[in-house]
């Protein structure tokens, strides 16, 4: 698959320059091992692939891109950090390994997370400083809306109040999805867009398809939830719902769920006829996240 | 007292304008609740006190330099609230009031913490935006700087590993007061002195000022508890330095502990010399501070 060659190339340029900022951001050890411990554990690094690709998509230079794509990877990663937190979901793991607190304490997890945050927001500075056009200050706002009150922040506050009150119903559901997940997809291909001086009518076309992809990255993610329950451990959809984590398969039953991802995932796609074959990645991706196994 | 007048004034500037930025920040109510009951709870505001008055004292504009100080004072807001978290210094008030997790609840606290860094950043990137110029760019800088892992973060951390550990010595101590207490003092003074354009020198005696000033205060903090508890509670000094926390006066005693404060104020005036007249405020803020009794 072409596009996860791509993927895997922009993984690479995005945690050498992380792991570099990091390595050199002055913190003492205390509190860089924690930090590092968890930008370690990354996955496929989807984020700052998309502001790569939508830079060198719209003819941006990605050294411009780099900085805020590393940001939102920082940023991500102390959203995990936090939210695994015995406090909120409590996880003992993540990706296989154990979560940051389990490894440094609440304590020293609280503030890796603080850390994280605050140095993605260093590193966006460090590159408006470098380089003071309209562009990287717009990237830092795209990142800055993702990722706090008005996006990924407020996505979990309303999260949170919905498993505490059991109060779900499709709007909670929908706000969650837009926020918690999607806002920081948004932001990213947004950032991208900022970065190569994208016009408003592309900035229109990436907002739409980070609103759709987010969306339908949690949707399989439920659905893929629910199967992998199914075979791995006989569960039943009541059960699931009832353990108080509510999806749209919970709401609409599992079919239903599965054809409002097509549907997502075709407005992803008339999203992206804005870029016609350049945005052939974006494409496979949402081809590949709806029809994906794991 | 002259100063306390003017404190008053520029703490009404702040408030006013803090809480116009919270009520249109966008973030659901279940997150600004939390994040409006800390800033209420504020005391004196003296961070943001700082950057107004050393932008004025410098000829600059302080409404450029107001985002700022508002920014400063969510920071110093957000790190009080993860600071009280049981997982850190478990503290159930704050200012005489149940501190944040004790109202919400401790995950709710961890976001609101969050939300508030986010929005500090958010409200220096907008005035970044609004006012492209060296003099908004170096200011959120030099917060970000203050706040971050080489500053305030870094500072709890150590303070944190100190407190496990109980390894604690001299250069530690001096570490968390330079970084925990410190940073964000001094970052208050140098984005006052930023947003005016202030001048290498100006910008190294408010460095300087900044350094000396943030020891002091926190070593007659350290006086006060000492002489508080030996008056209402009959605490020895060694059962309060068993007790975990360490201070100049554990180290050298109490004696000596206010002969290190007397020649720390000497060195903050000193500082204020490059400006003469001007400084009047920091100058009666410093004696203030030194001869402290609450």
């Amino acid at each position: 698959m072409p596009y996860k060659r791509e993927l895997a190339r922009y993984k690479g340029i995005v945690e050498e320059k992380m792991f570099a900022i990091v390595d050199g951001c002055g913190a003492p050890k205390e509190l860089k091992s924690p930090m590092r411990y968890s930008l370690e554990a990354g996955g496929k690094r989807l984020r700052p692939a998309m502001t790569l690709y939508v830079c060198e998509m719209l003819g941006g230079d990605i050294r411009r891109a780099l900085p805020f794509a590393c940001a939102l990877e920082m940023i991500h990663t102390y959203s995990l950090i936090h939210d695994d937190l015995p406090c909120m979901d409590n996880d003992d793991y993540r990706r296989g390994m154990p979560s940051n607190h389990r490894v440094f304490g609440e304590a020293n997890a609280v503030l890796a997370g603080d850390g994280l945050l605050s140095l993605a927001f260093d590193t966006m500075l460090a590159a408006i400083a470098k380089n003071p056009c309209q562009g990287e200050i717009k990237a830092a706002q795209a990142v800055s809306e993702g990722a706090g009150v008005r996006g990924m922040v407020a996505g979990q506050a309303i999260d949170l109040s919905c498993e505490r009150s059991g109060a779900w119903d499709m709007d909670a559901l929908r706000f969650i999805h837009t926020n918690k997940t999607g806002a920081m997809i948004r932001a990213s291909l947004l950032a991208g867009g900022c970065i190569a001086d994208a016009d408003e009518d592309q900035m229109k076309a990436l907002d739409d398809f980070g609103y759709a992809y987010g969306d339908l990255f949690q949707m399989t993610d439920d659905i893929l939830d629910i199967e992998g329950s199914f075979e791995s451990m006989g569960k039943t959809l009541g059960k699931d719902a009832k353990e108080g984590k509510l999806t749209y398969i919970s709401l609409t039953g599992l079919e239903e769920a599965k054809k409002i991802a097509d549907r997502t995932a075709e407005r992803a796609l008339k999203a992206l006829e804005a870029f016609g074959e350049r945005a052939w990645l974006l494409r496979e991706l949402t081809n590949a996240t709806v029809s994906r196994k794991s």
